[in-house]
């Protein structure tokens, strides 16, 4: 089973629609209407620098394997040692440094794709941005790569040229509080007319068992001249930081807790846990009751300063403590686990829930609370928002879940459109182009169904693709 | 995306059914076999005093809006104030009071509901009962509000002649033991056929968390003449509230808990805890130990007496403190939570779980628990059965999910037909015949997947629409 | 309801696929590829006497219906007492006798099947294996009886015969380790080529809370004489029982486990519990413990003699406490409860989980940690495959909620293939039937969808059917 043949590389105009040929003829009209609209990313991990500096991308292995922990997880899984495929260990092991090496290892194992969204992102990359015609395999592996890396020299495939050949309208990308934010200055000062904004994620001085948590709080005091050894001053210092990343383009913040659990305390009991913090003497119970709390100070910002939040709770991160203590995190050992949104987020909801004034977007990775939990909640509290399927669902059944479990209580407009939430900058319009399609299945069945008209459909279709999430971004300039 | 557009209002004959040409034309055929029996609805929450007394319905909004949490909600969710939408507020705010007003407020929101159950149940009775041939929207909106208030003005359009025209076989309201049923001894003594009969709901004197627990207590132990300060007293006086519930027709019990929780405790422990409720000295633990008692103690008496009982758990009750001190209960902010049979039920299963003439009929709001806890339960016990996709489920796909995830190991017969559980009385004819197409529905793909063939759904079908409620809820008469 | 008609048995050479025309097109092709492979079965509980002593099966009652707990507890759960279905109890009451009035029985109740596979199973061996033309059903129960009767006693229907007519190439048994493997070592010494192999499932001899596990493990030390008393005695024996399985043709370990709790605690810790356990001292949790333990402890064992590891959790065995008094376990009362593999597993894996040399195989009863937690645990971890469908989700659309739910996360690669997992010898041409039959519907959407393409499809399928199964097994021989 180890063998792959060589194939065409076709992109068929009606993928990932239903087979079905009725439901298959409205999917395809509705995606008329939507496939050219501009791309909209909300939330992602791309890198400023490369806009900033407008640099060529180094090699097809630099680009597509070594930052992107889905494809090299599934490899990993069969037993290849990520030293093979170029991802740095801080043993000083030797590591497979030849890009080309690595590049031919991975089209090997291409098979370990089949049914996966990575396939279906990278084939789409691959056929669209680089034109290429085959499928990836042993045979056809090296090709490809120097078809790729040759291209990758010309100027229409730097980064700002793709930004404009992707027809992206506004590309966000995620940094601490404790970024000086100098590309997201370097790209306004050039007078290039990309829209490149950054989001405020500040993980790493809210969370006291963040590595280095207490050191960030003290540099986070130091950039912003408050008295970060006081709850006052720490509150302020986050404040000010928000005023500076809204300065340069923010609408939103984004916290990535290992739950959804919130809290509202009194101000003494959160200035003896944020002085215990600061000294790294909160036990488990007391790190996450501070988490919690951070949630709700964080709301009651956005509600002075009109940062929209996003909560992406779930993740057990660096489950494989051996692979993180050797290759750091992002390596693919990130585990989902149970969430529990309806206990989690009252006290927050208690506080603010009823404030229309504030956006809270949430994300899951337990698929059980979409329509247990997320889809009631988002159905009746005016602040909050779903976000669209996430990390392991952002795929086409994924998709399709959300949309079936969701639909039904929360209705399509209490949902913010698609995230790409990507690292991987060259699967950005493949990620949008699966969104709308599988979107515009999903609404071609309750058309077929009865359930809606052709002519609503059209109007929610454009709507999830396009309008949705400028209005919960507050995009709409 | 706020505007809607002018279209005709057009109910499709194969609304709900597969878009698949084979499977539609089972499903048609099933359908036609069960779409003009008549109505059974063994669960629900109308007023009796409707049918007591037959006044006209007031006006459109009072009729369909006001008393409808799906509704109001959804629009709640968007920012609109719930006193925009008359609902009354305890703060003595400004209410709007012109129902047109509301109507029409109603009416621009109409996009919300694109994908939702409630714009299909709205649809056919705006279609059905009132004739009406255009979409809701803000064009239409004043033309539809006056083409349904002439209508209520009608005879044809009283409340019992809507029940016969509805073709009602049974309609069940649910009532508080401490209820005098003043309502259904009158309809009793009209004269008039309509079945409408009661469902004895303990919670307010079983729970010691109900608003008012001892003062409703007092009253139970007046209206029977039993000493309800002791344990003794109490379980008669239940146990005598239950008889004269029989007595005006009652089959069946229901129990709207927070939890699947029960308990089969020492009669000593219960008189203590008991008395300690009394007093509101109970604490959390202690009220969940002894609502479980409850439930072990009133399968006793339907073993004794035949009631049916049904358990109804795992709605968050309120969970919007603010809105609940302003609007009361019942507006849109019970959120399921995520709930545990297997273990919950275990003390009274051990003790009754091997009795057939028990019938425990069982609902949730976690749909993980249909494939994992619910159907090997009911596949199992003697007294148990499945309720129906039950409130934010009474759906298309919340259906069709219950069906795929329950069928293969329960199987059709250890559930109980359909139950509407509204308070919305125009909309049960579009319920039932929303579950009644998307069963044809599942039995067509069960068909032309050659897993049953079409005599045995034909059978089937006429068994989930009418006969299988019947026996579970003892209306064999 | 209660009547089902005469009808004639039919098997649609397309049943179970997807009743879309292109869909299923492309299912029958994918599915001529794999229909007349050898089976290969992994893991079951048969009973290896059948196959070492050759003898003909009783009658048709003692061959479906007594052993198959799966179909009793149907017919239980609607009020029909074991008794009259010939199930032994322990109080010495009367119990049918009567092969032919128990088939009877269960005729008249065929109706409580649809929908259901053990319907399918049914079917499909009454239809291949005997013959058998007409449904059961009243009218026909007593002319399929002596049909089937009449056949069990030819030589073609011996044991040995059938699993050659089935085309069995491996079938593997599950014995404890205080098992003599007599019957497997009169299969190798009698010369037939049929290899049926054992699987070592020490729960009776690591699980504290078994019955009799104090004498379990004192005759674990006479087999092996080994000193039982001490840990290091009891790691030998387990480990000189794994050898001896070992040289019989074992190649795999069962667990079944009520959790997926594991632990990697100091060895004096182990010695304590291990001792505190012989004197039956262990609390519930104590007990968790050291079954946890123990999980780590035969991972430890199977790197160094390369069993594979099957790991079955979350089972409520025997839920039905007055049914295990009088009808001991495997009644049809064990159900499933929720799982936690990504806390659960942890400890294990922090231990061995990026060694490629072992495979810990992970079944579940708890579909909501597909997607949630095991296939990102398999699309990362090494060590870990993902086993198919288990027990409830042995069935159609559970395989297809399986296939959904883990490919786009795990892959197909970090699956194993079918297990039947049956004590039910004519079910195994059925079940590996019906898992190949969805399979290829799963795959055929796929490839209608243009997520793969045919070519790999089939390879897929081969690899699904056939391939990995052996593969992950160790079976490749």
């Amino acid at each position: 089973m180890m063998e792959t043949k060589f194939n065409q590389l076709i992109l068929h105009p009606d993928r990932l629609f239903s087979s079905d040929t009725a439901v298959r003829s409205v999917a395809r009209r509705l995606f008329q209407e939507v496939e050219e609209l501009p791309i909209v990313s909300p939330h992602g991990h791309t890198n400023p620098a490369w806009f900033a500096n407008n640099k060529p991308f180094g090699n097809p292995t630099e680009l597509f394997i070594i930052p992107d922990h889905y494809l090299f997880r599934m490899l990993y899984s069969q037993g290849i040692p990520l030293e093979e495929l170029g991802i740095n260990s801080s043993e000083g092991t030797y590591i497979e440094n030849d890009p080309l090496k690595i590049w031919n290892k991975f089209s090997e194992y291409q098979y370990l794709f089949r049914g996966t969204p990575s396939r279906i992102w990278l084939d789409h990359a691959m056929y669209f941005v680089f034109g290429v015609r085959e499928s990836l395999s042993p045979e056809t592996s090296e090709t490809i790569y120097n078809q790729i890396q040759d291209k990758l020299k010309r100027p229409e495939f730097l980064p700002r040229a793709l930004y404009d050949s992707f027809q992206i309208e506004t590309l966000t990308t995620t940094e601490s509080p404790l970024d000086d934010l100098r590309h997201h200055k370097n790209i306004l000062k050039s007078g290039w007319k990309g829209n490149i904004i950054t989001a405020f994620r500040p993980d790493e001085v809210v969370d006291p068992s963040a590595q280095n948590f207490t050191e960030n709080v003290e540099e986070l005091g130091q950039l912003t001249h408050e008295n970060c050894k006081t709850w006052y001053g720490y509150l302020n210092a986050l404040s000010s930081r928000r005023e500076f990343f809204k300065s340069l383009g923010a609408t939103s913040t984004d916290h990535g807790h290992p739950s959804a659990f919130t809290a509202d305390i009194e101000k003494n009991e959160c200035e003896k846990l944020f002085s215990k913090a600061l000294k790294g003497n909160l036990d488990d119970s007391e790190a996450e009751l501070f988490r919690g709390q951070m949630l709700t100070e964080m709301a009651k910002m956005s509600l002075d300063d009109g940062l929209v939040m996003q909560l992406h709770p779930g993740s057990f991160r660096n489950h494989n403590s051996e692979l993180f203590l050797k290759f750091n995190s992002d390596k693919g050992a990130d585990i989902p686990q149970p969430t529990n949104y309806v206990h989690g987020l009252r006290p927050l909801l208690n506080r603010f829930g009823n404030e229309e004034k504030l956006t809270l977007i949430l994300f899951t990775l337990d698929e059980s609370t979409y329509s247990r939990e997320l889809a009631p909640l988002a159905g009746h509290y005016p602040c909050l928002k779903l976000g669209p399927a996430w990390w392991f669902y952002d795929s086409p059944d994924g998709m399709l879940r959300y949309r079936r479990m969701t639909t039904e209580t929360a209705g399509f407009y209490n949902t913010v459109g698609f995230n790409d939430d990507t690292r991987a900058f060259l699967s950005i319009p493949a990620r949008h182009d699966m969104a709308r399609r599988v979107d515009c299945r999903y609404l071609a069945e309750l058309v077929c169904e009865h359930r809606i008209n052709e002519n609503e459909a059209r109007e929610v279709a454009v709507d999830l693709a396009y309008r949705l999430v400028k209005k919960a971004y507050r995009l709409m300039s």
